[in-house]
């Protein structure tokens, strides 16, 4: 399990006063920084090795401008090219305020295609796998591991 | 149906070269603009009537700068206070870019509570469940209506 | 002069109701489309060669959702290596809404070095320093303390 | 001198693989979140008290994914009822990415008018005019046409 803090920035914030819900979405990427280094070590941008093939994120509780938020990352699925990402975001006073799942798909940008993972990299994946206590479920129902590359 | 067409702006693209995942979520929210009309006939943000639940997208192909992208959007489960808006994005040569799920609840956002659809809303809702030809499934397998509010 | 048309998103406003201070430089950036076009004519983000060296705005009337501005786009001060665009935002009743200028610099991203422009770029240029009638000046050419309220 | 620290997003970051132009305003507003809750001790956004009048940026070296960069904040020039908030961005091996200002104006949301700053806030806006050590000028000091490369 990955844990990664995220300052709210007030331009995450919509009409409404709270964090656009489109910006989950970045803050899961931002939970996802370590496994990122584990496909580009050097984080350099031209020799990426991941590409998302799908978001999904449950809104559970407003969050707000000002708050630091903790996100938890951790890995359930892996197949033999993708993965599912898990995220949980909680606040400071422990309150669940979103749950997302992101799949990831190992790929080469040069020659535009899928790629399988590396023993190496399943091998580490398979070491973050533990999921935080007392975190919700996610809504969405289809079973893990249902959809397959 | 409603049809949405979008101009891909240079900063919705990351360092990937092309348009960020969470900014599909942007594009699904301008979708949506004739859908916020419903519950607040003058767009006046301090009357806002409705808010997301939970998304679901599904990347196909890559969206570049410069293009201009058509959201098709359309509503197919309608419950007690929620309902499920669809959406696909589709270039100017009719290919699919993406496939996704929004569920909005009709809320109250002064007391803070979940607020049942009026009969009036769920008559348009009905009038708008017609889908794109040939629009790609979700690759999302829960069976669609199996989560209510 | 170049003519850009905008519709505002839900997501481009904060949550003081209106757009963002930072949204109009990426709606600046919109109004450069036709110029990024004259140096990179296949628009191959890996073959860019501006870039930006100064940003300023002047906020003269608050931009809300839903709205279609009109970004106007022409060039002021042609100088070696750099230029400066000059933008002005204007809305369907004719209400200027933003007032502001970028310098740009002729770039090479892989040496990491500036370039002086072309004479055809410059000639390019210089047939786009035409600007819309009764646009307003940059408060910018104050002295530093001079701007009052 | 407030000082800030922001960890850089992979989606501040645009084709280029830097962050974004836009992007840096909004670093800016992080780092006047201090400054915000001297008009707003409740940080409350209904209750906001300060309007962005024009923003300037000059861009000195390109900033990178996975960074954390230092938001340098202090007050110049402070008027009857507007002050420049200047900033400087610097990396953790003391480079200078960035110089900004930004004039805020104090502002009557409800009656949409422009307040004068009081005697109490005056106060605090002279306690922080400390800027930090090697601070690069504004090139906006230029007279136009003034800045050659």
């Amino acid at each position: 399990m990955i844990t990664t803090k995220i300052p709210v920035r007030f331009n995450d914030c919509d009409a409404m006063g709270h964090v656009n819900n489109a910006v989950y979405l970045t803050y899961f990427e931002e939970g996802k920084r370590e496994i990122f280094r584990w496909f580009t070590p050097s984080m350099d941008l031209n020799n990426w090795h991941v590409i998302v093939a799908s978001t999904h994120c449950d809104y559970i509780h407003e969050i707000n401008y000002g708050e630091e938020i903790t996100i938890y990352t951790w890995i359930s699925t892996i197949s033999r090219s993708s993965f599912d990402v898990e995220h949980a975001i909680c606040d400071e006073a422990g309150n669940w305020h979103a749950r997302g799942r992101v799949t990831l798909i190992g790929y080469d940008y040069n020659n535009k295609k899928v790629v399988p993972l590396s023993e190496e990299i399943k091998t580490i994946l398979r070491q973050h796998q533990d999921e935080p206590a007392g975190v919700p479920e996610l809504r969405q129902i289809r079973k893990i591991g249902e959809f397959r590359h």
